[in-house]
């Protein structure tokens, strides 16, 4: 059991801010006090949490004093209302959304590669984006004995990116086609239901790229080098949990598939599954619920010097989310930089 | 109307079989005699076709004499066992399997770009593989003015291709799911339903790579050019029908998008449906039922050198197989080598 301090979550009635409630009761950290704050919507809801029932609060009329830190899992938005806010009360702030991501001043980080970025002074850390996340975890044991050059990934990312109500998107559309029903799409530009839609988060028209494209290949740059070169491209997929992501890395020197798998093997929070001849690899329905990222398919590609393929799966609530969020909480409190 | 000479198809009733006999009849081909072949278990099985019925012949004993042209598409090892007799009856074959795609007598064909490859004597064409086609199509407009000198492709490949008893394992599995029932995979190696699989076809163990990433390379380097360097990723996705494909095209002068993008609308076969700031661009669910190949996101790659990245879509049961054959037969009538 890990006994911290006050705690509060911003958003908690979310997709992330459930599965951040979710995850700190399996790591078994109790709170000395635990806030819950949503909108005015889901004010009044009670949560249970290690058998205590809480009530979530009112965000915009609620008062931050006293927290010594707090998870903000409720958009961009938000964040950018009411992280400062948090932060000027005196709290540590872990936001999971974008707002802050491309602030210099602000670290962006995966515990396992860049955790010495935060310091005592550190009041409000980024957590990165789903996608980044496993991408980073896959490619930084590899980049740190042998630069990447280049990488061209692309990403076939679930409907719980989008929260429950991507969820919900799919598993409606999908039985009203059993049904013989077309369906409307309602959250996402097309139909979900048995296709692809290359279209994820705004777009925007100076780079000819979505923003989660945009966020790849930025949240890349600024977690693990500024100039490994990167050319990405998001799909949204018929999934309900866990993105996984097709990457061709291009290194400085030869690097092997054996050794990548070595080293992958003994890398923190990775797990190699990679046995093709026996269609052992990983998939996102197998990988959902786990808080690993894991990796396949680890192979030479011969089109380019120093190249292999590599295919890496990892649930994109609990380690593009919410326990990357929950680890670097407890990376804060063993460093003494928040109780 | 187009008046044939007498025409067989092996495999008449299996998705490929089936799709070519929509098509004659969307085409409004009339053959002065239709013969249908399928396995023993199939033979008796009554067709209609042009508001006549056709009972299916046991391939097993069947003879092809007296046929002008044969399609065969029941896979790879009855095209083996079959196509070469049938040659020697003096048909005319278009073989859809892979049997002799790497035969380099067999001339390996996409009308819209290599039907120079066959002359009066030729008697046995191949038609590609499904994911080769589309791919092809997108590029070679591009290849003629500017050559590609390596691609980096990512294959998002619909169950249809696994034929009827793919897109039935995916229906099963998907109301099974929806009752709360777990899968238990039949035709795949893991469940399909909300999943994604990177395995297409056999595991070769020397190349590490799946025969559909295999044939990918072998059949675009065989079509368009050798020199062409090309990593290939195959995944099989919870889609119906078409298959979609994420590429990153390196050219050897720069190529900007709009160019490309300009090329590809004037190109036979192609649709460029290319505005994502409203959302535009072809999805798997959009572009089944239609015989052309689509192409959007096409857009400037800055992380390398004159690159680009675009998304191809395309049924492929239609210009993925079937489609691809008819035109191959039509062009065979046009030109005089078979009637």
């Amino acid at each position: 059991m890990l006994k911290t301090g006050s705690l509060g979550i911003v958003g908690a009635t979310g997709a992330a801010g459930s599965k951040i409630l979710e995850i700190l009761q399996e790591e078994n950290i109790k709170p000395s006090d635990l806030r819950l704050f949503a909108s005015e919507k889901s004010a009044g809801k009670q949560i249970t949490f290690a058998d205590k029932i809480y009530e979530v609060e009112n965000l915009q009329t609620a008062d931050f004093k006293g927290l010594n830190t707090i998870f903000f899992a409720a958009g961009s938005s938000i964040s950018k209302d009411y992280a400062l806010k948090a932060v000027s009360c005196g709290a540590a702030v872990i936001d999971n959304s974008s707002a802050y991501r491309a602030d210099p001043k602000v670290p962006l980080v995966v515990p396992e590669i860049n955790f010495n970025e935060v310091n005592a002074s550190t009041r409000l850390i980024a957590n990165p984006n789903c996608s980044t996340i496993q991408l980073v975890m896959a490619i930084a044991p590899l980049h740190r004995i042998n630069p990447v050059k280049r990488l061209v990934v692309t990403t076939m990312q679930s409907v719980s990116g989008t929260g429950f109500k991507g969820v919900e998107e799919l598993k409606k559309q999908v039985s009203q086609t059993l049904k013989g029903v077309y369906p409307e799409p309602e959250i996402y530009p097309h139909v979900i239901a048995f296709n692809l839609i290359p279209e994820i988060d705004a777009f925007n028209p100076e780079t000819d790229m979505f923003k989660e494209e945009e966020k790849i290949i930025f949240e890349t740059n600024k977690i693990l080098a500024s100039d490994i070169k990167i050319s990405a491209t998001a799909v949204r997929v018929p999934v309900y949990s866990s993105h996984s992501e097709s990457v061709n890395l291009q290194f400085e020197k030869p690097f092997s598939a054996d050794e990548a798998r070595y080293v992958l093997s003994n890398a923190e929070g990775i797990s190699v599954i990679d046995a093709p001849r026996n269609s052992l690899y990983p998939t996102p329905l197998d990988c959902a619920g786990s808080n690993k990222v894991f990796v396949g398919r680890i192979r030479d590609d011969l089109s380019a010097p120093n190249s292999l393929n590599m295919w890496v799966v990892s649930d994109n609530l609990r380690k593009g989310a919410a326990w990357n969020a929950v680890q670097i909480y407890m990376r804060l409190i063993s460093s003494g930089y928040t109780s």
